[in-house]
């Protein structure tokens, strides 16, 4: 595959990793990012190096003063805030409108945001459409009723030359792309589990928007209650739960995921997991089981195990970019429009 | 994805089951098929249910007569023999040309012949390149070697306009697949273990190709050697193994296969199995073990397993047929040359 030139949206934890695990890729050229408060341009490569010393520091808005860093926190170093502070970095007010000034550029551009208005993503894609970019979107949420938002754009999407690749991260990406291959064995998939578990001790700072995003899959809880908890509430929730919370039957994007790849009903799938915010090692083994009748009539599971060992900001990286590639392959093909990342897998 | 149209070279065990495969597919359309001495076209689409049926009958040279089948063995079915028999087919000295006749109309062709003469594979698709076929080949095999010999053709695959995926069945494709997958959390892979368990009891009529490549690989045996042997005498070696027989360091493709799509090292994989020809119980679970190293420093091993249930049959269809769409879209977007199913993951 020839030169991806990308751009990066949040500089956050996810946002940091991928442009750090993207500079040991000779295929994968990191042209553009921004923050809240700063935007960085080179077009001839970003110096992320650099660019992420400069970030590197102070969360801004801490666990103790009350304020959610609402998965945008900023990092500070030196005068400036987060990306301003690099050398490559300007302030700006309008970082989501400067990196769409230059998508004429970018082959694919990476939303590393949560997704705290609910609509937050789905908004932002509209802008790059209505600016005519030509090129990969991708987000990595979790929630199912994004993917619909995104759908309602699909016209819009195709009419710009867009492929929007949702879902790519650890779950419902790398989860549900584990299951497209698990289910290749049959001609009819019954049902698929997914079953996580993450241990988010050292990186619970790197990833309070995550937690909050898991959060609003409790059932008590809706996202909107959760965009309005503050730190203090969710350290009491997290009490609550002696630092391990369980969910079951959450609203994940993977059913609705795996129900347009055409690998099963989105009934027959369910998610759940173990956060431990307390521990980095896994409350439980991450697993998929996907069971099928085969052509020969017999009915059998094939199970993916995810050693616990590997972290789930492991398990984001290598996904969110083999997806965002996959991604520009279609677009260069033509293909426009919404996907999920089990979509973007071999299957007969 | 558009409409693809295929052909399929055998109307062995293999040919027979994709062809019924893509029949629940509403994307795949075969229109033709040969066999040794038969050749069937229908622009429209075959007839899959009546070829099939007209070709289902007595194995032409049977285990007793001391005749091997050369995993070539034509079906016979009334007055004509395999393909020939069908409504839709014609008797034909060269089938393999017929169908290089009408590769204009072709999306995809698959070959479902096993290797025996160690450079037929490549010999064929050399017609296919010389007679400037635009489009994609799928192979099923096994053997590293064969890789090499394609290789060597890449040029020309290049210049007809040939996208080449080999090796596209349950192992090297299937498992280095699954393998590629699970290597998405590690920035570098250690090692790669293959093991599988094949059950071929009812199948063995129907898959002595894959049985004689088997032996092929044995340390006592190389592929002329396997070509040499009788039935009787293959007969004698599954009594010397009590039916069981062990394959440990294989030469199997999976080893440059997946070196050829940057998960690691040949020599980081190994490849073994069990193969029980008189149960169609499984005699071990075919597990795809991935270790490696995580950007965070950790290390682990992602593990595939099938369950004991899925044949080996259910495990080349799906992929064979997976590979060949997703080699379909490689080849529109113009990428040419060969391709092992890893590389046709998505990957960061």
């Amino acid at each position: 595959m020839n030169e991806i030139r990308f751009g990066v949206l949040g500089t956050g934890g996810i946002g940091r990793r991928t442009l750090e695990h993207a500079t040991a890729e000779t295929d994968l050229t990191p042209v553009a990012a921004c923050d809240r408060n700063g935007v960085a341009v080179r077009e001839d490569g970003l110096d992320v190096e650099e660019l992420l010393a400069a970030t590197e520091g102070n969360i801004a808005s801490g666990p103790d003063d009350g304020v959610t860093d609402g998965g945008t926190a900023v990092k500070q170093s030196g005068e400036h805030r987060g990306v301003a502070a690099s050398r490559q970095g300007e302030q700006t007010e309008t970082p989501i409108d400067d990196i769409i000034a230059v998508s004429g550029t970018l082959d694919a551009v990476l939303f590393a945001l949560p997704n705290l208005e609910h609509d937050f993503i789905p908004r932002v894609a509209d802008r790059f459409a209505d600016a005519g970019y030509e090129g990969v979107l991708v987000d990595v949420l979790k929630r199912s009723r994004v993917i619909g938002m995104l759908e309602e754009r699909s016209a819009a999407f195709e009419e710009s030359g867009i492929t929007f690749v949702c879902g790519a991260g650890a779950t419902p990406g790398f989860l549900t792309g584990a299951a497209a291959i698990a289910a290749q064995s049959f001609v009819e998939v019954e049902t698929v589990e997914i079953w996580w578990g993450v241990g988010l001790k050292s990186g619970y700072e790197d990833n309070r928007g995550t937690v909050r995003e898991d959060i609003a899959h409790l059932e008590e809880y809706d996202i909107d209650a959760a965009r309005e908890l503050s730190e203090a509430e969710i350290e009491a929730i997290v009490d609550e739960h002696d630092g391990v919370i369980e969910f079951t039957d959450m609203e994940h994007a993977d059913d609705v995921l795996l129900e347009r790849a055409g690998i099963c009903d989105a009934a027959d799938v369910t998610v759940g997991g173990l956060l431990d915010v307390r521990s980095d090692e896994k409350p439980t083994t991450t697993t998929v089981r996907v069971t099928g009748r085969t052509f020969d009539g017999d009915h059998g599971t094939n199970t993916f195990q995810l050693d616990d060992a590997t972290s789930m900001e492991a398990n984001v990286n290598g996904p969110a970019l083999g997806y965002t590639k996959a991604g520009v392959l279609r677009n260069r093909a033509g293909e426009y429009g919404v996907f999920g990342p089990a979509e973007l897998m071999p299957r007969g």
